[in-house]
């Protein structure tokens, strides 16, 4: 190794820091990429249909932890998140590839249950498995899935076209999968110190399928398209509600007012964000792993928009020098910021 | 974890029986999917141009060793051999994503010096990084890179489609990859043993070259199109010549002889297997990581085809009852069997 060079922890710079330290300078050299690094997914313009492509890594002990995961539950979410990055870019998914890296330590019967749950959700929502790779690791499961999918070059929703006064909207319910996740592992520590004790789970059943099994809202984009209703900007929640609405504002070089009033929040997620003495606004605003959508609307879809279910308006943008604010219940506006799941964060903190 | 069900390891079936048994249940639901699993890359159309994509991990301590790959060459091959499975189905790379999972052992300046290699190899060809993920890793570094390419419908060459008394040629020369893999690892040996020792590579620079910074034959395709020269079968040799000719063989129901003294093998390396006490021609059979072109050509093209350079005529191609053979340089024919590099047999033995 060299000696006397500037070395920096990957913790200094973060997920997105470090994307964008090493793709700032990227010069786009064919004209079949229409957009690269930077939204959902990339855009192709194929001269036919055109094609958004996003890929997505799963690594165990930083995604996954398999003492609580099944292996059918995690090919599954492999597939889903893949999934919920092009509805994020309001196309439909047709094509995926899987990459796999096993350590000894897995069997093939556990691969074949993992591949399971990636068929199951390739089947639910019509997308054909056309290739990829399987290899061994060193220790533990790395996946690695790239999905394709397709959309009219007019329909295509990127994040860096927010309008001033857009309406923003999310569809379902937020913060439940990270509650899931306190429970998991919970249960887990539980489950340490004393083999014995049986994990209680029951009563959580949703929080846990949150965590699980998350499901691509494809459902959500249809139903806007059958209302007429595209969207100015779109975002999968992955990271959190606070971090993906500032990657809109950041890139649409807009403001946003997120009111605490609006947020939708489960019954059994508010509940149990109390038994954990967490604000339940907070876990909506920083858990992540919804993978719901998020995404900015005309004024002019208002009525159309509530007819839509299982969508709420949660805020409206702003310009950018209004800044990005969270209005709390008690009409306080406060500065919102980035708590959300880091992949380097989550690394420091866990170890 | 279960009791009492039946646990296979990995190893049982080996990289192409787990694929197969993974993917053979698949069946197909999108027009837009003109070829799954089974080939370098799959094949889409995109209503559009005809597009190939492929997908290839790279895990540390299973296809590479950080103590003597640097990090930039890494990043070049990585690109490098995605390519390759573009050239080997005769189209043009456009597009690559790039996944990458780090420990918290490298830093940001390592991580910068990969890139610096991909997209040294990114620009030398022509093609665009429009996308990925960069995360953490629990232990050492996992590469994931998908590839894009393009090529007119009826250019594509399969893997399944040699014809009886095609001629068989292979591109540059064989085995010298898996030597300078030797050199390294001979080098790292004596180096753990004592660290006073400087590593000896001088003289080895080329087959060191061939293991660290292969090329993507693309020039190769570019001088068969001049030429008129349509393969009938093509693939890349990643795994060895012998794996490579029997997945021709077994995927287009044929047989082939390939004749010792036709063997492309460099002077350097003929002269390094003897120093290690290989027979050459079983080093250019079963080396592997060479990413040259495997390719079958109607005789027609006979004349042609040694115009072009760079390209040797090895053997042809037999009705699949006469089995695949290998004529050694005695007349004797021997049976081909695959004894090239398998992520699992070496897992196995290296550890």
């Amino acid at each position: 190794m060299l000696e006397n060079v500037k070395t920096t922890p990957l913790s200094a710079y973060g997920e997105f820091g470090l994307i964008e330290l090493l793709t700032k300078n990227i010069q786009i050299k064919n004209k079949s990429t229409v957009l690269g690094v930077g939204d959902d997914a990339a855009i192709i313009n194929t001269e036919g249909r055109h094609q958004v492509i996003a890929k997505d890594m799963l690594i165990e002990g930083v995604h996954f932890d398999i003492s609580y995961c099944p292996l059918k539950h995690l090919g599954y979410k492999a597939i889903a998140v893949n999934l919920s990055d092009v509805a994020a870019m309001n196309a439909h998914p047709e094509q995926v590839l899987v990459g796999i890296a096993a350590s000894s330590r897995y069997t093939v019967e556990a691969i074949e249950e993992l591949y399971k749950g990636i068929y199951l959700c390739c089947n639910r929502y019509g997308v054909d498995l056309v290739g990829g790779d399987t290899c061994s690791s060193v220790s533990g499961l790395q996946i690695s899935v790239t999905v394709i999918g397709y959309a009219e070059p007019q329909q295509i929703v990127r994040r860096n076209t927010a309008k001033t006064n857009d309406l923003i909207c999310v569809s379902g319910d937020l913060g439940a999968a990270y509650l899931g996740l306190l429970i998991l592992e919970r249960e887990k520590k539980v489950f340490m110190q004393n083999p014995k004790n049986q994990p209680e789970l029951e009563g959580f059943d949703y929080l846990i399928e949150r965590q699980l099994k998350p499901e691509p809202r494809l459902d959500i984009i249809d139903n806007l398209r059958k209302k007429n209703i595209l969207p100015n900007s779109m975002i999968d929640i992955s990271d959190g509600l606070a971090s993906e609405i500032l990657h809109i504002c950041k890139n649409s070089k807009k403001g946003c007012a997120i009111f605490e009033d609006k947020l939708p929040i489960d019954t059994l997620a508010y509940n149990t964000a109390m038994d954990f003495k967490l604000i339940p606004s907070t876990v909506a605003l920083n858990g992540g792993e919804d993978y719901e959508l998020l995404f900015t609307i005309d004024q002019k879809h208002y009525d159309a928009i509530r007819q839509v279910e299982d969508v709420s308006i949660i805020g409206y943008i702003t310009d950018e020098n209004e800044g990005c604010n969270f209005i709390s219940n008690d009409k306080k506006s406060i500065p919102l910021n980035a708590q959300g799941w880091d992949a380097y964060l989550k690394k420091t903190t866990t170890k």
